[in-house]
C-alpha cells in the first residue's frame, strides 16, 4: 500500500484524491496541504478518510509516513515543492507545466540527479483512450512513416482577461497539452515552430497581452510536418481531436459525447454535442496517469512521461511565444540545447 | 443501336427516357406512346429528339423498326401489354409489379416460353451502389452463412386514402419492393411470413382497408430470417436501409444524403437529412438497371431480374395479405407451389 | 450510511460489492454470504474490507445491522430469498429474471404487500446512457407517438449447450433483458407476440430444445409495433442497439466502443468494434442501478424498476415460448392477466 | 441552343464533351481541336456527333458559328488563346490555372477589359456538394464570424518527378484548388501565408526541385487564419475535406465514397475507402460547373468564377513559392498590389 500525501486542494487535487481513494486499491492519501486550507476542504477529504490535513506542505514532505507526493498548488510553486519534495525522498507526480521558467525546472532536474526518485508530469491526455488509440497505430506501425500530424484543441470558454494576462499566455497555459500531445502521438521533437497567432473571441483578452485563437506549424525531427489549431471558445464544446497521417495510412479520432443517440427529425440527423468540461472528457485519463504513477513507485517500473516531456513541452511554448512577438519561424535549440 | 419504343409518358416513363437519351449511348428511343398524350409530354419528347408519338401502344407494338420496348403504363396494363409484345416479338422491360394477379403474370409467363425474348422486371433498387455492396459481401462471402436480414423503408409521405383504396395494399404497391431486396440479398426464397400490421399514420388509409405501418417477418429457405419494417411517413424523409447478419459479420448501409457536412453548434452535431425523393435517391439505379437491360438484348446476355422475380414478390405480398387477414403465419406454397 | 448485505459471491456479485464500494459513497457492504464460498471469494471481499463472510444467507437476513440486501444468487433461488428477505423487513434488489414461474413471483408480490419495503429488480440497461437517452427523447416528446421500436440484441458467444438446456430458453435468459426494454423505451405493454425461432448459431443448442436466433414481434398496448432481433453469436462482439421511430421522428443508439478512432488506410476505414464483454459494455449501467437503489432507500423515494417489471418480463418470455411452441401468435392474456 | 467548340481533346476536354453532350440540353459541341489530333479523339468525339475536328485552334476561333470555346490546352497556352478568343468575341470557358505568370495572365484581364465577354476559370471544386454546403452554412451565418478555415487535400498517387519537374512546383500545380477553396469558403482574401514544405513521399520529386507534402498557414483579410495540408500520396485514396470553425459553429465534410455500406467482423468496423480517382469524385462538379457558364451566356448572368479568381490564386501560389524559398512569411502584396 503506497501512502501518499497531496499538495494542493484545488480541483485537480480533488480529482486526484478520488481516483486514488476510488479506483486505486494499491495506493490512499493518508496527508493532504493547502495553504488556504477552509471548511469545504476538510469535509471534501473527510469523505475519504483523509483526517490529517495542514496549512504547510512542509509539514507532509516532513511525514515519513508519506511515500510520495502529489503536487497539485498553484503553478509557480510545481518546480521548487518538487525539488524539496525530490530531496527528501518523496516520489512525485507534479502537475503540468512544471514552470515557465527553464532555470526553475532545471532545479528539479538537478534534484532528481541527486535523488533518483520516481517523477512524473501530468500530462494526462497521454491516457486518453482516444489519443492513446492513435499513438499505438503509430508505434504498430500501422501508419507507416509518420508525415503530418494534427491535433484540433478548442476550450468551450475563455479564460478572464485577467487570469490570461498571469497565465504566462495561451501557448503555455493551454497549447502547452497540445505540445506534449504532438511529441506523444510521433515520439519525435519538433526542430522549429510557427505560430500564426489571433484574436478573435475576446478583445480583452489581446489587451491582456495574450491571443485567444492560433495555427502553429512545427518540422519534426523527422522531416514530418505537425500543426496545432487552438481556439478559446467552441460554442458546441470542448474540441479534442488528432489525425495522423503517414506513408501507411492514417488514423483519426472524434470527440466523446455523452451517448451515441442520433435523432432524426425534420431538423436533420442530429448527434450529442462533445463532452463540455475537461473534468468530463479527461476524467478517466486523471485516473489512469495516478495509476500508472502509483504502479511505478510500487513496483520500480520506468516513468513514461517524466521531466524530460515536462521540460520539452514548456520549450516548445518558449519557442512559439518567440515566433509570436518576432513573426518568423524559431528553431527550438535558440530555446534550449 | 438499340431502337426502344416506350409505353407510358408518366413519371417513370420520362425518368427512363432521360436515362437513354443522356446515359446510354447504345441505345435509342425512336418511339413513344400514351393514351392520354398531351402538350407537355410532347414537349418532353422533342427534347430528346422523339417525334414519333401516339395514343395508342399498339402502334408501337406494331413498329418494325423497335426492337424493345419499356412498360411504363398503369399497374393493371403491364402483363396484357408484356405478354402482346413478347408475341410481337419485342424485348420488354416491364415496370414492377407485373400484375397483382398470378393469373395475368401466368399469360406472360406463357408468351416468353414460346417467345424467349429478353423480358426484365423494374425492380430498381438492386442496381443501387448501396444495396449492391451488400449483395456483394454476402455473395464475396464476407458474411459468413446469413442468419438475420433486415430492410427498413419507410416513405417520406403517405398516398392518399382514394390511391390506397386501389392500389392493391401497401404489401403489393411499397414493400413490394423489399421483398424483391430480401430475395436479392440473400439469394434465398421465403418459405413462410408473417405480418404485424398498423394504421399509426392515416387513419383514412385503415378507413379504405389498408394498413400504413409494419412489421414482416418471413422464415427463408436456408432456414435464416428476414424482417422489413415499413411506414408511410418519416417525416426525415426517405428511410431505405439494409442489414444482413451472419455467422461471419454483418454488412449495413446508411441513406444517402445530399452531402457529407455536418455542423457542430449549441444545438448538437447535425448532419443532413437522407434524399427525400425515391426519384433523387434512386435515379442512379434507374438508369443502371436499364443499361443491364440494353446490354442484355444488345449482346445476348442472362437477364438478371426476370419475370421469376417478378412473380416471386408479387406471390410474397399475397401471402403477406393472407396473414394480415387471418392473423397468422401464412406458408408461401399456399398461394403459389 | 447505508448498510447492505450480499447475497452471492459469483461473478454479478463480485460487480455490486466493487460499484458500491467505490462509487457509491453512502452504502456500505457489511456482509456476505455465498454457499460455495471459498479463498478466492475471501480474498475477494477482503480488498473492499468486507470481513463478514457465511455460507448461509439466512444469517445475512437475520443480521439486524444489515438494512438491505443485493440477491446476486442463483436465478432459482431470487424469489425464495427476496420474499424471506422482504419478511425480515430488509430493502431488497434482486437480480434478474427474479423467477421464471410467476407462482413465485406471486410469493414476492405477496410479501412486499404486507412489507412494502422497497425492491428493486437488477434490469441494468435500463440505465445505460444510449438507452436512457432515447427513454429520454420519448419521454420529450422528439419523437411524437411511437410507431416502430426496434431492439438488436446479440451477444459476442453462444452458452454451451449444457447450459441452455436448464436456462429455460434463450428468452427467459437472454431476451428477458430485450422484452423489458422495449417496454421501458416505450413505456408501454406488449398485448401479443410472435416469435420466428431459428437455430443457426449451434445445433447442440437446438438439440438441447433450445434456440439460438429469433426475430420476435410484438403488438403493444397503443397500436405500436416492436420487435427485437437475438443472436447467440456476433463474430464482431457484443451488439446492443435501439430504436425507436415515431411520428416526429426516430431516435437511434449505436454501439459503444474502446475508442473513437478510425483507421484509414488501403483496407478501408476502419473504427473498433463494439466493447466485446457484458461487463465492460454495461459497467456504468450496473454502478447507475444500485445507486439508484440505495438513494431509493436512503431517502425513500419511489423505486423506478420494482416487481412489477420483474414480472411483466416473465410474463411476455413465457407468451413468446408458447408461441415458438405452437407457431402462432400468443396474447400476452393468454398467460398473465 | 449555345455553340460550343471544345481546344484541347486531352482528358478533361473529354470530360467536358461528356457533360455538355449529356447532361446540359441547352449546349451543344460543334467543333473541337487539338494539335496532336489522332484516331481515338476522332472516334470519341464521333460518339457524341462532333465531325469538325481540326489540328489549328485558330479555326474554332475563327468558325463564327461558335458562340463559346472551352480552353483545356496545356496550362502554358490557356492565357494567350484565352486572350485570343476573346478579342473574336467568343465567351470563354478557362480551365486552371489561367496561367503560372502574371504578366500572360495581365493579357487575359487586358483583353477582357476590351470585349468584355463572358469568362469563367475552371476551379470546379467550388461545385462540389460538399464544399458548396459548407460555403452556404458560412453565407446563411450558420457559423457566424469565421475563425479557422482548414483544407486537407492529399492525391492517391504523386505524379512522376519528370511531371513535377515542369509543372510550376506543388503550389501551383495541386495546392492552387485548395488555395481556390479558402478564398471560395470564406469569402476573404490572404493577407500572408507561411510554408512548411516537405520531400516525404519521393525523393525524386524533391531532386527535381519539388515537394510533396506541405502544411500552409495563412493569415486572412478579416483577422481569420486558414490552413491547407497537401500529401501527394494517401493510400487510402484521394483526401479531400474541409471544416470551417467559427464563433456560431462548425462545418465540416467528410470524403464521398461508393457506398455507405459498412461491414462489422473479427477486424473492425469497416466502411469504403474515399472515392480514389479526381474525375471520379468531382464528375457531378465538372458537369455543374460548365452548366453554370452555359447559364451564365445564354441568359447573360454575371459569372461567378473569374479571371480575378484564376489571378488570385496564382498570385497566393506564387507567394508560397516565395515562402518555400525564403522560409519566412511573405506577404500577399509582396506579389501583387
Amino acid at each position: 500500500m503506497l501512502d501518499i500525501g497531496v499538495i494542493g486542494l484545488g480541483r485537480i487535487g480533488k480529482v486526484h484524491i478520488n481516483s486514488i481513494s476510488t479506483r486505486i486499491p494499491e495506493a490512499k492519501v493518508v496527508m493532504a496541504a493547502d495553504p488556504n486550507l477552509n471548511d469545504e476542504m476538510v469535509e471534501f477529504a473527510g469523505q475519504f478518510g483523509i483526517k490529517n490535513l495542514t496549512k504547510d506542505y512542509k509539514e507532509v514532505l516532513n511525514n515519513s509516513e508519506v511515500d510520495a507526493v502529489l503536487i497539485c498548488s498553484s503553478t509557480d510553486t510545481h518546480a521548487v515543492i518538487s525539488a524539496e519534495a525530490i530531496r527528501k525522498g518523496k516520489h512525485v507526480f507534479c502537475e503540468k507545466p512544471v514552470d515557465h521558467s527553464l532555470e526553475k525546472i532545471k532545479l528539479v532536474q538537478d534534484a532528481l540527479e541527486e535523488n533518483p526518485v520516481k517523477f512524473q508530469v501530468g500530462f494526462n491526455r497521454r491516457y486518453d483512450h482516444n489519443f492513446a488509440a492513435i499513438r499505438k497505430a503509430v508505434i504498430d506501425g500501422k501508419l507507416g512513416d509518420v508525415h503530418i500530424t494534427k491535433v484540433t484543441s478548442r476550450d468551450p470558454n475563455p479564460p478572464s482577461a485577467e487570469y490570461a494576462a498571469v497565465s504566462g499566455g495561451m501557448l503555455l497555459d493551454m497549447t502547452i497539452h497540445d505540445f506534449d500531445m504532438v511529441r506523444f502521438l510521433t515520439g519525435k521533437e519538433p526542430v522549429s515552430i510557427y505560430v500564426e497567432p489571433a484574436v478573435l473571441v475576446d478583445p480583452a483578452i489581446g489587451e491582456a497581452g495574450d491571443i485567444d485563437t492560433a495555427i502553429i506549424t512545427m518540422k519534426m525531427s523527422d522531416g514530418s510536418i505537425a500543426m496545432i489549431d487552438n481556439s478559446r471558445k467552441a460554442v458546441y464544446g470542448y474540441d479534442q481531436r488528432a489525425e495522423v497521417f503517414g506513408s501507411g495510412g492514417m488514423a483519426a479520432s472524434k470527440n466523446d459525447s455523452e451517448s451515441t443517440v442520433v435523432i432524426s427529425n425534420d431538423n436533420g440527423v442530429t448527434g450529442e454535442k462533445p463532452l463540455y468540461f475537461f473534468l468530463e472528457r479527461y476524467m478517466d485519463s486523471f485516473a489512469s496517469e495516478v495509476k500508472e504513477f502509483v504502479d511505478a513507485v510500487v513496483n520500480d517500473k520506468e516513468i513514461k512521461t517524466g521531466i524530460e516531456d515536462g521540460l520539452r513541452a514548456v520549450v516548445i511554448a518558449l519557442a512559439g511565444n518567440l515566433s509570436i512577438k518576432e513573426k518568423r519561424t524559431v528553431e527550438i535549440s535558440e530555446i534550449y540545447k
